[in-house]
Parts: structure tokens; C-alpha cells; sequence
């Protein structure tokens, strides 16, 4: 099923009045370090604080009334449980996650607070993928899939929309990529509505499964990455992302998790928004100079902020080598 | 020197392509906490991460040609420093500051970076207001007060006005409190735009001298408050803001620095948002109930951002007793 535009300004329409439309930030200090006129898309203040929320309330809205009587499974570790959790209680359906175990706690918590039942299992012994088969075959649940799925792709090419919309043209636009949702659905939106500008993906260096995909124009996998940027231990581009980023995106770029995580906390420091380690991933890339952005008007999009901040302190604390005095 | 609403409206004029018409965001979850719709006013992504750009600006805009020539002079341990060095900065306008030697180092490198001179002195044997008053007389600077100034108090009362533009009118507004010019400028402009509103000024336990001073109608001063609050350790309201206070504000409260620091990670985890313990002064009063705001149309300002990371991950990891698993 290929996925256009036109699926991309539709779901703008049925996600108006219910997702936000995220303010676009600057920052004085990231130009003076780039030398480009950046502007973040802080989907971190997105509903559920991150992307997902779009791309899953564009599927969950589109179901049948026979389907969304019977409800929704979906297995994510992370912010797709979330969202599908909340979409789910904004339309009336209910929604069942099945999440590992050692999710992070705030992610837990949130996804319980949005009223999902949650299926837990051992990511070391057991496959999320056929516990959600077997839940949806036992209860007649539809699944919701994390990325590959045309109305998921269409829902979040939305945030890039808004920002192009918000900005006017941009020469470059910085995705972070983990199945390939929101990079392919980003690209699309650029496409139609900035021809010229390039679309870059971001992953992190241990799961660079999509950047050897597009370089080698055959689909290529990780098992399991070690990366702190959760949001992108995906194993693979899937069906319908990997064609859609050979024909729109223009590159690949990867970032080793201590440029990561610096960045992520430049953005928290400097710019005052809490975002995720996979959040950060195309900040990093403009941060780090992994491409020359100077006199580009440059998108980056901050795909969401749901972050333990407990976990965040002791990484700090960490790299900084014991806390400072304040 | 009476402070008009006129003033603040000129104020915004002066501000205009200059200040950043900061965001007013809504939390689901803080709606649902409270019972009421509550707006927040994000001065936290306002140029040099808080509110004090405003009336800085506002202030050095306003100097005659031969005081711009020769320069200013502020004194500050923190956000005004930095308001008086960017401003000076945007005008062309020598600035030095005069700063505790133990100031925060984000503080410090923030108002260094904005190309100011910085002048240190120890806080436990000298008096910044004499050496920034030698420093005035010697070299001709302008002294730039920190708060007690109506072009100061004009300047942060077009924070309140944007968000009442923007949200429409408000049954309370929470204002952090210090020295009380954003208090008062801000109960300023809701007396003009929302009449009816009421607005409430919260300080930290430990500073809570405007409290008494507004309880007994009489300047209660409080020395050196021991608080993580740092920005409203002021030791006094002034001849400018308090009668401002006395006539525009309907009431004061006081949170203690516990609920404080719970209610600024609050702000990190739910709502994506770094703000530093004095922004969050508003929020807690809130968050902790220490007012029934049910039903009702709550502006809250988030005052500012600029927080030292290391400080803070030491402290939530001391407040949740030790890291947690990610």
C-alpha cells in the first residue's frame, strides 16, 4: 500500500482538535554554533509527549465500528504503548499493550494511566509479537502496528507538515529513524510541501540497520541494539517505511550514544526541553556537525521526551564525573 | 513613580521582534489533577531561559544616548545578570554585572557568554550593592536594578498580558515572587485585561517576607533565606513593587522547598519542561492545593529555566532515595 501526501493532509484533518500543534522553537545559541536558522518541532509537547500519539490516533480512527467495538493490542516497550493507550481512551476503544517486563517505569505508569490493560512478558524468553497474535486471534483485538502500516506513516508525516507550514521552506530537515514511520512520513510531507529540501535520517551508530538498508538498497537488520536511544532498537525498516525512504529521503547520518546523550542534555540546558535520548538523535547530528547546515534553514525534529528522569540523573551525574556544585 | 497598565502595553511595543512571545502550554494531566483548565506561560523558553529579558530590555531601551555610551551595571547572582548582559548585548550596550563568586556555573558561562563583565565578589564578607555603586560612580554606568523599577516592573508585566491575549480572561493567575516585579507587573496587567481575576503571588516558606508584608500592610524584610528558590531569596519587596503589590494583588501564599523540588520534577516528567525551582513556585501552589482552583480558568507563569543539570539530578536522585532502573 503506498502512501501519499494527500494520506498525510487527511490525517491532518482528522487530528485536528485532538493532537496539538506543537509550538516551533529557536535558539540564538544553535545558530551561533551552526551557523544555520534551526527550528525544533518539539513533538516532546506533543499529547503523550512524543509523535506517536498522531500516527496511532490516525489508525484507531479509521477502524471499523465492529473493530473498535472489539478493540486494539499493540506491544511496544515504549511511546507507541502510549500512544495507542490514549488514543484508545479518546475514541472509546479499548486498548491492550503487551510491554516487556523492564520498561521504564514512567512509561508503565503512563500507559496504565491512560487505561490500557498491559500484557507483561520476559524480553529475554518470550516474543511479544505472537503473545499479541495469539490476544488478538483469542479476543478478535486488531493490531496496531508501531510504524509499518500506511495510516500509522500518514499520521505522523503530520508534525513535519505543521512545521513546514509553521516555517516556511526549509533547505534540510533532521529525523530521527528507528522502524522508519516518522522519517518516511516527514519525507513525504517535505516533498509536497518544500520540494528541494533534504531529508535526513538520524539513527544510533549501534542500530544503523536503516542506514546500511539505504545504502545498500536492500533491507538489513539489527538483533537487539545497545543503545540508549530505546526509541530506536527496532530491528529493521519494515514494508511499507523502507520503500518510502529510498524514494524520499536524501540521507542517512548515525551518532554514537555519548554525542547522544550530550546533546540531549545541551537541549534540556540551553533550550529548556526535556527530550528523550531517541528524541534528540537529529539535534545531535546538527549539534555534532555530522553535516555542514551553515546559512541552511534547517528543521529538527524533537520526536518526544519521555525520559525516567531518574535514569537521566545517574547518566549526568555519570558523564560529568560527580555532581557540581551549584 | 506610579506603574501604569499603559506602561506595560508600551513595554510591549519596546519588547516587540525582540522578546519571544513565549508558548502557553496545557497538560491533560494537570487538568485532570486540579479540576481546572490551566494555561502555563512558558517564560522558561524566553530569551536567556527567563522573564528578566523583559524588563531588562525594556529598561536599557530606555536610556539616553550619553547613559548607552557609557555603559550599565546590574547585580545579580542569576537571571537578571544574564537579562541585563543580553539586552546590552542586542542594544550595544556595555554591560558589566557584578556576581557572587559562587554563583551557578550555568549562570556564570551564560552571562560570560552574552559578553558581559563580570565582577565577583564573596558573598559571605562583601556587599554587591556598594562595589556595583563604586563601580557606577567611578566609570558613569547606569545602575539597572534587579526588580525595583517601573520600567523593570512595565517590562515583566507584558508576560501576563501575552498569556491573557492568548487564553482569553482567567479567574486566578499564580505568580512566583522575589522582589515583585513580575508579581506586580503581572497583577498589572490582569487588572486591565481580565478584570476580576485574581491574582496570587507564592514565595518560598523560607523567604515569605512578602507574605507579612502583604498580611500586616507593613515592608517585612527576610535575610539571606535559606531556599532552593534562589531567585526569590530577595530580601524585601521595594518602594515600587510593593505598593503595586498591596493595590493589584489579591493574595500571597508560601511552599516549602520539598513540595518545591516534587512539583519542578513534575514539571520535567509530565510536561517536558525544565524549569528552574523559583519558575516552579506558581506551579506548586497548584500542584499541592494549596488553593481550590476547581472549575476554574488558571493562568500559571513559569517564571524560568536556568538550573544547574548537576545540581538537579543530585537532588532527585537524594529525593527518590538513590537511582531507580530505567
Amino acid at each position: 500500500m503506498a502512501v501519499t501526501f494527500d494520506d498525510v493532509a487527511r490525517a491532518h484533518q482528522r487530528l485536528a482538535g485532538h493532537a496539538r500543534r506543537t509550538p516551533a522553537l529557536t535558539s540564538a545559541t544553535v545558530d551561533a554554533l551552526t551557523g544555520a536558522q534551526v527550528f525544533f518541532k518539539c513533538e516532546n509537547l506533543q499529547r503523550m509527549g512524543a509523535f506517536k500519539f498522531r500516527g496511532a490516533f490516525n489508525a484507531l480512527s479509521q477502524l471499523s465500528a465492529e473493530q473498535k467495538r472489539r478493540g486494539v493490542i499493540a506491544y511496544s516497550s515504549g511511546n507507541h504503548a502510549q500512544a495507542v493507550a490514549l488514543a484508545g481512551r479518546m475514541l472509546g476503544i479499548a486498548a491492550t499493550i503487551v510491554m516487556p517486563a523492564d520498561a521504564p517505569r514512567v512509561k508503565l505508569e503512563a500507559t496504565r494511566g491512560y487505561g490500557a490493560a498491559i500484557v507483561s512478558y520476559d524480553p529475554k524468553t518470550e516474543d511479544r509479537e505472537a503473545i499479541a497474535r495469539a490476544l488478538s486471534v483469542k479476543h478478535g483485538f486488531t493490531v496496531i502496528p508501531p510504524y509499518d502500516h500506511p495510516h500509522i506513516v500518514a499520521g505522523q508525516g503530520t508534525a513535519a507538515k505543521e512545521l513546514i507550514e509553521d516555517t516556511g521552506p526549509l533547505d534540510i530537515l533532521l529525523v530521527p529513524c528507528g522502524g522508519g514511520g516518522l522519517l518516511s512520513g516527514s519525507a513525504l510531507a517535505a516533498s509536497a510541501l518544500s520540494p528541494g529540501c533534504r531529508v535526513i535520517g538520524v539513527e544510533p551508530a549501534a542500530g544503523d540497520d536503516a542506514t546500511r538498508s539505504f545504502r545498500s538498497k536492500t533491507l538489513q537488520t539489527v538483533h537487539n541494539p545497545d543503545t540508549i536511544a530505546d526509541g530506536a532498537r527496532t530491528p529493521s525498516l519494515g514494508q511499507v517505511t523502507f520503500p518510502l525512504v529510498l524514494q524520499y529521503v536524501s540521507d542517512m547520518l548515525t551518532v554514537d550514544d555519548a554525542a547522544l546523550l550530550q546533546s540531549m542534555f545541551f537541549l534540556w540546558e540551553r533550550m529548556k526541553l526535556v527530550v528523550e535520548p531517541t528524541g534528540a538523535l537529529g539535534a545531535c547530528a546538527l549539534l555534532e556537525k555530522r553535516l555542514d547546515a551553515k546559512g541552511m534553514r534547517a528543521g529538527v525534529l524533537l520526536s518526544g521526551g519521555n525520559v525516567d528522569l531518574a535514569w537521566a540523573a545517574a547518566q549526568l551525574i555519570a558523564s560529568r564525573r560527580g555532581p557540581q556544585a551549584a
